[in-house]
């Protein structure tokens, strides 16, 4: 099986300034294009580091992507480590990405400086890929057998998230006329509201027969619950793994049954979104403590406009009681942590928008504010239809970011089971694979 | 200088199927105390692989951070490879952990699980340091120079990073009393709306006049604008080190002036808050195109509740007239994407909940819905106070995601020099500093 390595480079990953998001969009699409990422890497802009580094990946592997350090600032080296290391001995031009550099560069009205022109330069050792999203070239070098004991290639891409993420459909099209191309099959079920232990015992039976060169991996997650995944390196034979896998599956479906919420690596915004355009019904949200957390993860998904109207950020009681009609004397007798202030509005949003559906959430993030009654983490949660409205309470122990992720995550999953309930949608194919 | 190395295991960072954080926020503590991290590595659950790896980042660094592999189920395998690698020969269970376990999984209402139990056993050859958010014990393993060619230990964290972060504080106790520790001073100013290679452009005198070994760092951001920051490694005079780079940022303020909208790494929305809550003013948002995600991130800061009272988002025109109270006809003649349209939507939002500073966004995040005349990637936003309602248009080329985070940036950008002009408040300290 082909396999590869990923290398970011960068001071601001080491010093921890920003989070390297390239190695897992990259890794992702490796592995759904059968190729098998072994080691992911990151190291500082000094050269003798990113030379050493990158040989040691390619005597290790056949295929190397190396993500940054191309930028036009001085504290950008990675091209000159890359010429030494291929033992090029000059640069030259790349005359289509000079093109682009002077088009992108020409549409935002800005000049083309010095700076800009340099970074049409290639080491002489390298073929281009044109880089359309940005000024620096995707560069690739061709290592032959002798150098590192096998073939091996290095692409270089530019740090830039959204540049590198559009550079990987040439990669990757580049890597398959290049390399022996094999399968890896994996396929993941969503699951919610049961902790990864609890969930391993009552699946331990299962796991424990699962065919030989089957693997389960639990991966937690606070915003869509303990995702499970199974894989299988494969031998050239897709459809039986793959039908391996589904028969695997149809039976965990039976053992865990609606702790199952999706067949799919699924977010719950993507599934609630899919049920309410597929019935022609609609949703807002009035939200407090989640302070529009959900209408932006409700809204981050392409055509969302088909069915969510909109939502109230009611932070302020004065918000509550003013544009979603809670009545002032329920915020004063049972306070806006409560049953009855949350239900009035979800009532009230649904009314203000006039939408089918509704959520919405009271509670206390923190850090402070908390009391013995209703202490930090304690949030109630509304979900509204013509059919009516129901309440929960729930309560966390994590910081602010993290209890505020758990009230929405929970919000959107109470939503989720009243939509799927009245609508009487099932998201679990597995259902109806007959064993 | 005290040198370290961070590995996170897990096959799901291999595959792509999560984003490794806890490497970033461990290398950001680990230079905040002055400890220098030279690579960040992920493995995958392989015993040998693990091994392996950790052997070699040993052999290179005196500390290195391990996260991953602990949890209850079968795929956690990291205990057995640590046991292996520090020629552990037995397991003994950590009566501390135990009790944690106890309280906490007591404290959900769950069953203690014998794979909960075997939670708390360690190797004999390490010393445990207690994780009191979560089930997996925190291991040390203090390697003699004998086996590495120096003192080197190992810190073993759970992978989950609500737990890894938390176990940071206990971890950097224990290096300080077992390592010497340099200076590391790094400082950081944020820029906004100057793209990286025009900033180098305009910057470069200072930049090539700057001290020896001191060090410029350009990183861009689409939420908060280029960040530069200046980096020093020094010798231990911490005070001195500061003082230069002070030194130099006065140089560079004059040249960038309001280039630089704050002297510490800052996002908008922090700054945006200190500034109404010095003065007792309150905001609110208006969003159509971004959803919810301008008032996510104003209420993602602890204490938001004291300026931020609130937001609507009217992803629905109706949501537009019927709560914004947006003309009909302002709609219908400008469209829903107009500055009038904007305008309206800011003022209207201002009244609805009685704050001092509202924002609007309207506009095409995309994919779809663009015309010649308003393409995807175009936005108006509107800021408004009792001073006036000012508006601005501003058009982008990215996806959906990368649109929606820049018409937010753009918009609390704008909400920003508002609020700073009509205050009268600069965030800038080294305009104070004498040159």
């Amino acid at each position: 099986m082909t396999q590869a390595s990923i290398c970011t480079i960068g001071d601001e990953i080491l010093i921890g300034q920003i989070i390297d998001t390239n190695s897992s969009h990259i890794s992702r699409a490796l592995n759904s294009a059968g190729i098998r990422v072994t080691r992911m890497l990151s190291v500082g802009d000094d050269h003798d580091t990113i030379v050493n580094s990158l040989k040691t990946e390619l005597e290790n592997n056949s295929i190397v992507i190396a993500t940054g350090g191309l930028g036009p600032t001085k504290d950008d080296i990675t091209k000159a480590a890359l010429a030494e290391l291929s033992g090029s001995e000059s640069f030259r031009t790349d005359s289509v990405q000079l093109e682009i550099i002077h088009d992108i560069l020409g549409s935002r009205g800005l000049d083309v400086l010095d700076v800009n022109i340099a970074q049409a330069e290639v080491p002489d050792k390298c073929e281009v890929i044109p880089n359309r999203l940005g000024t620096a070239p995707i560069m690739v070098f061709r290592f032959p057998e002798a150098m590192f004991g096998h073939k091996a290639t290095l692409y270089s891409l530019p740090g830039v998230p959204f540049e590198a993420l559009g550079a990987l459909d040439d990669i990757l099209e580049d890597i398959r006329r290049h390399n022996p191309v094999s399968d890896i099959c994996h396929r993941t079920v969503m699951t919610f509201g049961v902790a990864e232990s609890a969930l391993a015992k009552m699946i331990a039976p299962w796991e424990e027969a699962l065919p030989e060169g089957m693997h389960l991996a639990y991966l937690p997650n606070a915003l869509t619950g303990v995702r499970l995944r199974l894989s299988m390196y494969g031998e050239g034979n897709m459809e039986k793994e793959e039908s391996m896998i589904n028969s695997e599956l149809a039976k965990l479906s039976v053992m865990l049954g609606d702790i199952i919420w999706s067949d799919r690596d699924d977010t719950m915004q993507e599934c609630i979104g899919r049920m309410l355009a597929s019935a022609g019904k609609t949703m807002s949200a009035a939200e407090s403590c989640t302070g529009g957390m959900i209408s932006s993860m409700m809204t981050s998904v392409p055509g969302s406009s088909e069915y969510y109207l909109g939502s109230v950020t009611s932070y302020a009681n004065s918000v509550k009681t003013g544009v979603l009609c809670v009545p002032e004397e329920t915020i004063s007798s049972h306070g806006a942590v409560s049953q009855e202030c949350v239900a009035a509005m979800a009532e009230g949003v649904r009314k203000l928008t006039g939408s089918d559906f509704s959520v919405a959430t009271s509670g206390i993030s923190g850090p402070g504010w908390g009391t013995n009654e209703k202490p930090v983490g304690t949030v109630w949660i509304g979900v509204s239809s013509d059919k009516g409205t129901e309440t929960f309470m729930m309560r966390f122990k994590g910081d602010r970011k993290r209890n505020t992720e758990h009230f929405a995550a929970h919000a959107l999953n109470f939503l989720r089971q009243k939509i799927s309930k009245e609508l009487n949608i099932c998201q679990q194919v597995f259902k109806t694979i007959k064993l």
